[in-house]
């Protein structure tokens, strides 16, 4: 997979795409993560990327030009149209299923800006998905292009392995993790569950089944909707909630 | 405001820290960002910082001994208790208003784990605040972490300026932001919509609200029921609805 990060802050990638799982994948040939500093396609006089909007009102916008040259330098070379992804608050919400549809791309653009508006031609003529990653307000989107990158990356075949995939996939059933202890058995005045100590697989299986089922009904209870649940669980749920239990 | 993180992988927040909003922020001596290695407090044979689940199953768990030891250090010369924030799926979902109230702290500490899961002593013992910025997976707790950090430094007094706070405050009432457009009026075959160079600003207004309630009803009709609406706003939106006009 291909990964173009067009950004005024290109340096704020560095840490990130050298380390860990994604500085790994990029060794292995797996994934090639560059930046474009689109200010190099800013052909104006001070080489400005920005410019006041149209009908007055505060804060600056992002002009189209030096967006659409950087993108097309970048698709000129390409053999076919990338995924070009605008990082916004105004996006479709980002999801893990969205993580995984991505990362069957062989290209995927991603455009961030830095605390202003984007000319809207942008959104309409270039971009074909505008992502947010929640709803809180952020500096740019730098740090939500990361995030996105990350979550996709992982995915790629031969990037994780057995040892790292296996705990992050206990997301897959919907639910939040059950509680994981390990040594000491005893830290200061706090022990393991005897349970986890017991030696009896099918017992720790379904207490850690329980103790997902109870943390997601306390903490996320609108995650239970979705998740796969049996009609005997989904009851035993139902009883907890009617008595109070949580 | 101080703010420490304890993770494995310090050199991923260099750019971050060091870039725009968070290095101005730290130039100005608003905010010390601090990492901490929790892996210089595992006293033991290989410095180990994780060790197998009790119980069994895939995947490291991280002990307790290193992120107790290393949150101890910290709030040995602290003078008073910081807040201990561990980004975790499990977390309550990161929002604007959690960032505004951490805000308001003197100290804050954040604990980032990397693929695997946390001994559940430290959730019980040591962390006061469990977040996650989304329901998808990531390798590790840093980029969470710098997500939460940047929200919520860009709030703290003196941070912003003028014109870069405005733009963002428009997420305020809670809508999706209108469209921008700047120079040029013609890009290519597409034009800017005749009402921003009318000139007529109250008009502009009125049209500018209403592509917001358009553009959150299309987009995000979930924050309508929270955003604040004259009842005439929520009459045009209910019609418009019923119409299909979307």
């Amino acid at each position: 997979m291909r990964i173009d990060v067009l950004t005024l802050f290109p340096v704020m990638f560095e840490g990130v795409f050298g380390s860990s799982i994604l500085g790994k994948a990029r060794d292995k040939g797996i994934v090639s993560l560059n930046t474009v500093n689109f200010r190099e396609y800013a052909h104006n006089k001070h080489n400005t990327v920005d410019d006041y909007p149209f009908g007055g009102g505060g804060g600056m916008v992002l002009k189209p030009e030096p967006i659409f040259a950087a993108v097309e330098a970048l698709t000129a070379t390409a053999e076919r149209p990338p995924r070009i992804v605008l990082m916004c608050p105004q996006g479709e919400p980002f999801t893990q299923r969205k993580a995984e549809e991505l990362s069957g791309e062989e290209h995927l653009v991603f455009v961030c800006g830095h605390y202003e508006g984007y000319d809207e031609r942008i959104r309409e003529h270039l971009i074909t998905d505008e992502l947010s990653i929640g709803d809180y307000v952020l500096t740019g989107g730098e740090l939500p292009a990361m995030v996105v990158i990350d979550s996709i990356v992982r995915l790629l075949p031969g990037v994780l392995g057995n040892e790292q995939s296996a705990v992050t996939d206990s997301f897959g059933n919907g639910l939040l993790e059950y509680p994981h202890y390990t040594r000491p058995a005893q830290f200061r005045e706090w022990g393991v569950p005897d349970m986890l100590l017991s030696g009896h697989h099918d017992h720790i299986a379904k207490w850690r089944r329980e103790q997902s089922l109870l943390r997601t009904l306390r903490r996320r209870p609108d995650l239970l909707d979705a998740a796969e649940l049996t009609p005997k669980e989904r009851e035993w749920l139902a009883k907890l909630k009617a008595n109070g239990e949580l």
